[in-house]
């Protein structure tokens, strides 16, 4: 089984980052339609969002909120972290295709409850800023490594 | 078919809201999953998150941030809207079997560009906050009434 191991608030310094890339993929757009209950089809009709300024299908902003999301609970700090608050600056359309960098770096680190403050930066293939924000959470105190679950097989009709 | 129509800037006024319901179900952890990449044990496995402070699967804490960006293009402002930023504080978990309410309320009309500054919160059955925080948007300045296309059926495996 696959494993991911922390990093706890003692053993992060500021300018400790991760990365991790990701696909927007059709299935995708039609999922988080699903999970949030957002019909808009500016994210699943493809003839009705090449009629909008966009020219073509984006996918929903807060996708990118959710890329971010994981990328903290997998990457940096990784598992036992809780999620706190988090602000988030949309600066352009994500399409669907694009392939997207999700960069976290630690920014701070509070004197208090191992309160860590992380920079979010997701990038497209052209290297420009998508969506930026701050990420506030509480660092895990102890190392752990756990197991990840595999993800369940999604077929959708 | 089933159509929804925006408000637009210009109806719009400082104390206007909307509010809609969702249960946290199974499916909707596995599929934000899916969706995120976030393959935490605490949203899928019920046996670990049973042995954690929450005793309990919870729900990613950017499914929030989803369904407050569902309401926010299906709801008020509705189809047109861009999202520009949105900032979160999360509260409380929310536990697989939660009957939320998101409620979105105008909080703020800039004067230039149709700035809207949106005040969200997420309550849980007990009425207890479990996030809150503010939305940026674009309002649409012409009122348009869409036609919501189906969401996919998804089979889970």
């Amino acid at each position: 089984m696959e494993t991911i191991t922390n990093k706890t608030y003692d053993e992060l310094s500021v300018g400790d980052s991760a990365e991790r890339k990701h696909l927007v993929t059709e299935q995708e757009l039609q999922l988080f339609a699903v999970v949030s209950g957002d019909r808009n089809p500016l994210h699943l009709d493809e003839e009705f969002a090449a009629n909008t300024p966009f020219k073509g299908r984006i996918a929903h902003g807060m996708l990118s909120g959710a890329l971010i999301s994981a990328a903290l609970a997998m990457d940096i700090p990784g598992p036992g972290t809780v999620y706190l608050g988090q602000d988030l600056s949309f600066k352009r359309p994500v399409h669907l295709g694009d392939e997207l960098t999700i960069k976290l770096t630690v920014k701070e680190k509070k004197e208090r409850k191992n309160i860590v403050i992380l920079d979010c930066l997701i990038t497209n293939q052209d290297d420009k800023a998508v969506v930026t924000g701050d990420a506030t959470v509480m660092a895990p105190a102890e190392s752990v490594t756990i197991d990840l679950p595999d993800l369940p097989e999604v077929t959708i009709a």
